[in-house]
């Protein structure tokens, strides 16, 4: 395999993702802390972008950046680990996500896309419309957890 | 900012992250979920990759290579949460690390580079040349844990 990019990354993740690969886990408590600890991840690095939008932490153009491309890195990885039957058992996933897969496919690609579409504006260092792109990113967020996570 | 690459960002991650980044976390608690969120990661990641290599899980070249990708990925976060003073306490970190900040950046990269080396082979396909590598990201995670964390 040559010149694999994050996009094949993200077609062969969700090619193996969402079939059978929640094999991948040897427990279901590991599919549980897998994505646990990806979305902490992300709520953190996005906790510091978000800082600096709502002017409470100063605009570092390189630092943003930095921490958009973590976030499109990391937004790949917490779909399969959240199909893994029974995993919805004392969380807050959603047992509905078992059912409605191609939804939950759709909302994770929301995410994804609109995270790289934040990594990519991120690197003009356009503020204003960074503000307008990180919104999109929220926006994502909040659709997927509304429709697949008990608040 | 422009054609920001991983190179780039495990340089700024460097920067900042070794400087006084550790003022990214709002407490220390979540330095210490964020650095275990991320060895978990990788812990997972590489348990599949290294099934495959002791003939316990086929090999599958694409799956192999995505595997290394992601860790790849994650080998460049876990280190700014590794220096947040007082973060040893209660958990498997050496103290020592603080003293020893240098030699501690030496073994991060020495763990980095050997991850990215392993997603390059991957791609090419050779099983050999892969366990060949695979041992020596083997090695570097042992030497740091060794010097670092107690167990």
């Amino acid at each position: 395999m040559k010149g694999i990019t994050k996009v094949t990354i993200f077609i062969l993740i969700v090619a193996f993702g969402f079939g059978a690969a929640y094999a991948q886990f040897a427990k279901p408590e590991d599919a549980i802390k897998y994505r646990k600890s990806v979305m902490f991840l992300i709520a953190q690095h996005f906790t510091r972008m978000y800082a600096v939008v709502q002017g409470k932490a100063p605009y570092d153009e390189d630092a943003f950046s930095v921490n958009a491309e973590i976030i499109k890195m990391l937004a790949i990885l917490p779909w399969e680990a959240s199909l893994v039957p029974g995993t919805d058992k004392g969380t807050t996933l959603k047992s509905s996500v078992f059912k409605n897969q191609e939804q939950f496919r759709k909302a994770a690609e929301s995410f994804e896309t609109a995270a790289a579409m934040l990594a990519s504006t991120a690197k003009g260092g356009d503020l204003n419309a960074i503000k307008a792109q990180i919104g999109k990113v929220a926006q994502s967020c909040k659709a997927c957890h509304k429709q697949f996570r008990n608040m």
